[in-house]
């Protein structure tokens, strides 16, 4: 290791879970390491025995187990209103139909976005974020997609920016405007999707305001052809793409994804033996969202197994919403991975780290507790990752380190 | 209403949740209404505007929601260890044979019951009530059972004991001595049931540590014969009774239970007809546990509609345990009652209150805010009792009120 300053930190006496490949032992579990932390960034991951005498800038951890920041790679958490009341109706027998015709649904979301002030989304989002954060979050992606016309699709990824300046937390900002076909295009899904390729996106792209594009691509949502036009469009741009598919069908979404050399396929509860190879060769990450398939009492798993066969990148994520998903806790969304998907809390773990950053473009830099990584990472008062798993509820979060700062 | 004396403290401008069946809007919500506590109990529930003028003991709670406090009338609080490795083992494919070939499953916890000392079971046990209370419980069943001889029974129970009196809560002890066969009695599980029998019981009900008695009747526990054996001896001491039963098959546990007039029979997910019907007629409590039935992804679900058509009250609880159900948070269970079992949000709270308090003999008394009732009560920040249930990991728990004081 080079020469240390007399300002590089170096939290000291812990049990690293490093989530580095590399490593051999689960979780890249070391024990009597250090981190050597400056500018924001792991300098280096040392034995305690190579802490040089003397030096004074460092932090003795009592034994406490570290692991990387979590990652949140899929969440909706910029919206207006909440759907509480809309799900008490249907659980009383109210039927979709109903529910729709009274302007229920996702369109109560998309009218509750477009009224909503940006002060009041951002006071929405900020208490959504906050509890993420507790759970020891620092990075997550948010997806606009309920403003669906050019100013309020620019004013959910202004607050999302936002929420980033304004907090210890990396955001990932994600245009979703191909989310639903307003109301007011019903009847002419074309001519919306003309407007997201050829006037929405580009004009957020050229602000500097996201990082990928998604589509739904499902019955429900758009055609594997008009999911193909706007990544054509994002090509065009050199966008990085990504896609909601093989949700509720089979559409062969993910092998489309991949395609283009997506970053994820997220949901893929249908995909099939095709859709996993494709993604094999692509190094697309597969995201698993178990909170939707919770909430919506599913049937249909992702098929894990072949996943795992064939060494697709598995991400776990809350995929945050009003409508599918109201639990923002990504504990919760590693606990029901294991339960209801079958992964092992290794695998729960790598999907909120190294995974995670993989599916936002971060997988270089972000869900390693190693050197050149960013100083992301969370102490906690406990004695294996597990535990976390185990026990969504208990939190046993002692202190998080953004950047390199505890926050 | 009578006289009002000048300590009485008026709580007001509140938005009560009541949870009284005799009134007719959902929750028994009632606007603008006060609540007059006098002497740790609920003196009555008054229009605002019969507020005497110039009442100094009055507190604003700014339009707040009130709810009665939060009842978990089902867990298993008190037990040493924890079993997160076992649990990581299984979904690494390890069998559940090799587990209790390694001494794992019960045992494992019966064992680090036995070995601990009444100091580490409370300090275990204070984290778990914490994360309840946190929530808004103010009163909880404890189970004995993982201690499976007079000694360690003992010992749980009193630890219970201890929790009620270092906390602001209340503690509504069961024995669970016929929880399982102890390893020394595995040749002859009716010798076992001699002790709980003829030994433990009586002792400890002696002692008054416990107020009902509990059989887990099923193939992996108890026989029905076994299971009636020990509602006898109860029968005889004249302490009530209740059971697990109808879990992951039908033995007539349910109809058993109701022949001794039980308290409740819990789980019930292979409850047939005759069941609801035995169970009716006794006014026996069905306690719906939808963490175990998470946790093991059952697929059978408890008979709710025939529950609600006989009109059999259902209660919700945790189940909290480190085999099956190692979840100690209420709302959670709120939550998968409704997205599991199909149970409206209106009949969760009803099972987290006035129906979880019949589950514990207190129904005259507690999960109402009613003249006459323990003054148990929870400020929310919130507008409506469903926002608890839709999204449990909010918590927007305002004030926690104990008999009268907030705590
Ligand atoms: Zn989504
Ligand atoms: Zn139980």
């Amino acid at each position: 290791m080079q020469q240390l300053h007399p300002d590089d930190v170096i939290w000291r006496n812990a049990r690293l879970a490093t989530m580095d490949p590399d490593h051999s032992a689960p979780y890249g579990l070391t024990e009597h390491c250090a981190l050597v932390v400056r500018d924001q960034t792991i300098l280096a991951v040392i034995p305690e025995a190579e802490i040089p005498h003397g030096h004074a800038n460092s932090i003795d951890l009592a034994g406490r187990l570290v692991t990387p920041g979590l990652i949140d790679c899929h969440t909706h958490l910029v919206f207006g209103g909440d759907r509480a009341a809309e799900w008490e109706q249907r659980l009383n027998g109210v039927s979709y139909q109903a529910i729709s015709a009274q302007g229920g649904g996702i369109n109560a979301t998309v009218t509750a976005t477009r009224n909503s002030t940006p002060q009041a989304l951002l006071t929405l989002a900020q208490r959504r974020l906050q509890r993420l954060m507790n759970e020891g979050v620092t990075t997550l992606e948010i997806k606009s997609g309920y403003g669906l016309n050019a100013e309020a699709e620019e004013k959910m990824l202004q607050v999302a920016r936002q929420l980033g300046e304004d907090h210890p937390v990396e955001i990932s900002p994600t245009l979703l405007a191909a989310h639903a076909v307003p109301v007011e295009y019903r009847h002419d899904p074309d001519a919306y999707l003309t407007l997201v390729c050829e006037q929405i996106m580009p004009a957020l792209w050229q602000k500097g305001l996201f990082e990928s594009v998604d589509v739904f691509c499902e019955n429900v949502g758009f055609t594997p052809a008009q999911t193909e036009r706007v990544f054509q469009a994002a090509l065009a741009l050199g966008i990085p793409v990504k896609g909601h598919v093989e949700q509720l069908s089979n559409l062969g979404g993910a092998a489309l994804v991949s395609r283009y050399q997506g970053l994820s396929a997220d949901h893929i509860e249908y995909l099939d033996e095709a859709g996993v190879q494709a993604m094999a060769k692509s190094g697309t990450v597969a995201v698993l969202l178990p909170g939707a398939f919770y909430f919506l009492q599913e049937r249909q798993r992702p098929p894990v197994e072949q996943l795992r066969k064939q060494g697709v990148a598995m991400a776990v994520a809350t995929d945050y919403n009003p409508g599918t998903s109201p639990f923002a806790s990504l504990h919760l969304a590693m606990n029901m991975a294991c339960v209801q998907f079958g992964l092992t809390p290794e695998e729960a773990w790598a999907g909120v780290t190294r995974h995670a950053a993989r599916a936002l473009g971060r997988g270089a830099t972000h869900g390693q507790l190693k050197a050149r990584f960013v100083a992301d990472f969370i102490v906690w008062d406990a004695k294996h990752p597990v535990e976390m798993v185990y026990e969504p509820g208990r939190n046993p979060l002692y202190q998080r380190i953004f950047r390199g700062e505890a926050v």
